[in-house]
């Protein structure tokens, strides 16, 4: 299981050849081997918080932030709620095998577009031990081999979950190298990313640097998820009322994650009228308000400091809001366009005109009509589970599920065609 | 037009504009301004031909080889296949705002996943003019704006072909900006691969010094095409003589391009009774052959030189076979995996079972049974065009056409959902 006694190589040598068998197993197996996990996971959860209270209780978590504290700590009831979201992966569609397309060409070659896994899919995450659990089962049932590279300080945690995938895998008849947990060290990292041919993808879970760090050294495909900065557009035919639950969700109710607002534009024709309302309520809620000059005149006497240059790019990830007034739709659009991350923005509006201007304008994985941005994310969107979010264009844009995990190949059936 | 005045950011911020105005256009319009290149191209067709003779009479074409004279070499025919095409490509269906799924949210929010235009795709080229046209009609009718960076051995044809499209473009109403010319010199090339947020995807057609330029410099998402090291494997239930007119064709036919044999495997059934016939007959057609010892001791007398180890993962690009005896379709796929490039290979076989481990078991784009391998091209799989041939396994595999050109965006129409 640990890589103590094997190199980096020989688990993602192991890992490209179960890919092979497990992309050829059927979805009866795949499923099985899900359902085993669950039962696995309730078995034995008294083992994997024994696991965890042994990582929580090491000299090396004695310096982490209550935060990551929160995050690297397991529940009997969190154990129960990765072995649900199993069985819910379990019952998603497998996409591999589907047919995309189908046609016939001019020189009569039937041409069949298929749905295949990629192959070796890498995760690189930090704290929260329920990612390897998500992560392989995701993996597992579109047919991918998972290599799992956690934080150190969930070293244990990780592994005796790591182990009941691998124990599931083996009573199901897979190979245990469908999942491969690598150590959480910096050489392990740079021999993952450099694994031409026997890395696939990699999804990086984590902060800039991690992100910094993989960019330097990468020449396997990486799928990178920039920061979110999400916003909120406050048409001018908005209702106020709809317009500040929306603003104070996206921004209140986790402001630590990538779907959350850090961005309040407001139209000049409504900032007086809803401003200093919503200010008052989100200045309320603790959140620290920077603003434009014709926000902080529409603020209704709430503090809000002059926002600098640097605040329109900045995602908080805390309870801080950016506000801004704007001249209409068009000029919402070209702040979120220059300014977004291309993650989530929002506008609230009673006029399908604006939603409609607004939906094609901004050039973002998921645009909302009259909802929070809270709302990006794979399970929302029936994924099951998400194993990252992409706000890159090319491949996977938004949520990454089962799907975005699978590629297509070409296989054509003729009778001895010759190109002419 | 050129860039002797604008620096490339200048050209780049003017696709990047234009791309929003485009990627709005209607399906008519767009078919409108092609309609448009295809006239223009036939009453023009005199100035292109004058540009393209000034090209090959300019001092810089003396040094060129008779094949690359002949690529740079413009016809009238060839300019009107060029109309032709831009007419295929206006007749096929446009994707942009192809609901690729519809569903609703458990908080009933209707979700729809849509197509959309990638934004800014650039085409780096090499001497052919023609290409200047197919990749211009592709982007456009998916919605791109394109930038163009051809040989600096091409830059008057290219210059009145590109100003064809423009004036077709201003002509239909549409910004210049959708099509933008850049120069053949090094520091442009680094310049868009280095344009972050304005160029939302590059794609080399050119060879090895071209892809290791850009890999150096690149920070915009780049698509790459690998060599094409393909296969022909002649299963022992093969009819022997569609086997052989298969690789034959594979090789011979055009043995210059991406998806041309380099490679036969034939199994040691069926070796001492194909090889020397298809070897004869190969050589007969001026190809040389190297290959392993069972090959060689199989190949009837016909002249074998042992191949080496750099031989299986060559693309010769020439008259040139690699040529070795295998031990059935599995230990075919074991040496397909481990020296092709995923492009494209093929299997002659009567048996079905033998097909499906082929196709499954072979991890390459276009995997075919009994047909030649060189079916794969955007033209012949219906795409119109291509831009390129991806043997990249994230976003596009095999043929890039106009449906690889787009990515999607979630639209979310919800009446106040917040996240609880």
């Amino acid at each position: 299981m640990a890589t103590t006694e094997r190199t980096v190589t020989d688990a993602l040598e192991a890992a490209k050849a179960a890919s092979i068998e497990l992309g050829r197993a059927s979805t009866e197996v795949k499923n099985a081997t899900l359902g085993r996990l669950a039962v696995l996971l309730r078995e034995r959860s008294g083992d994997v918080l024994e696991a965890n209270a042994a990582d929580l209780a090491d000299d090396r978590a004695q310096g982490l932030t209550q935060a990551l504290i929160d995050r690297l700590t397991l529940t009997p009831e969190g154990v129960e709620a990765m072995a649900e979201g199993v069985e819910v992966v379990a019952s998603l569609d497998d996409p591999v095998g589907d047919e995309l397309e189908r046609g016939v060409l001019s020189s009569g070659i039937e041409m069949r577009k298929v749905c295949v896994p990629l192959g070796v899919v890498a995760v690189i995450y930090e704290a929260r031990p329920n990612v390897t659990i998500d992560c392989a089962a995701l993996c597992l049932k579109s047919g991918n081999a998972i290599v799992l590279r956690g934080s150190s300080y969930a070293e244990r945690s990780n592994g005796a979950l790591a182990a009941l995938v691998r124990e599931a895998l083996t009573d199901s008849g897979l190979p245990e190298g469908c999942v491969e947990l690598l150590s959480g060290d910096r050489e392990e990292l740079a021999a993952l990313a450099t694994a031409d041919g026997l890395v696939d993808l990699v999804i990086p879970r984590g902060g800039g640097g991690l992100k910094a760090a993989l960019k330097e050294v990468a020449t396997v495909p990486v799928m990178y998820a920039a920061a979110g900065v999400c916003h909120v557009y406050v048409h001018g035919d908005a209702d106020l009322g709809m317009a500040a639950r929306i603003a104070i969700n996206a921004k209140v109710q986790r402001p630590g994650v990538c779907n959350a607002a850090e961005t309040l534009l407001v139209d000049a024709a409504v900032a007086d009228e809803f401003l200093p309302q919503v200010s008052r309520e989100l200045a309320g809620a603790s959140v620290d308000l920077v603003g434009d000059e014709r926000a902080r005149a529409a603020a209704g006497g709430v503090e809000m400091d002059e926002a600098t240059n640097v605040d329109w790019d900045t995602e908080y990830h805390d309870l801080k809001l950016s506000v801004a007034v704007v001249d209409g739709v068009d000029e919402a659009i070209e702040h979120i366009n220059a300014h977004g991350t291309g993650h989530s923005d929002a506008i609230v509006t009673a006029s399908d005109e604006a939603a409609d201007a607004f939906t094609t304008g901004v050039d973002s994985a998921c645009v909302y009509v009259n909802a929070s941005t809270r709302f990006t994310d794979g399970f929302e969107f029936g994924m099951g589970a998400e194993i990252g979010n992409s706000t890159q264009k090319l491949h996977a844009r938004g949520p990454i599920g089962m799907r975005e995990l699978t590629t297509y190949k070409y296989v054509m059936r003729g009778n001895g065609q010759i190109r002419g």
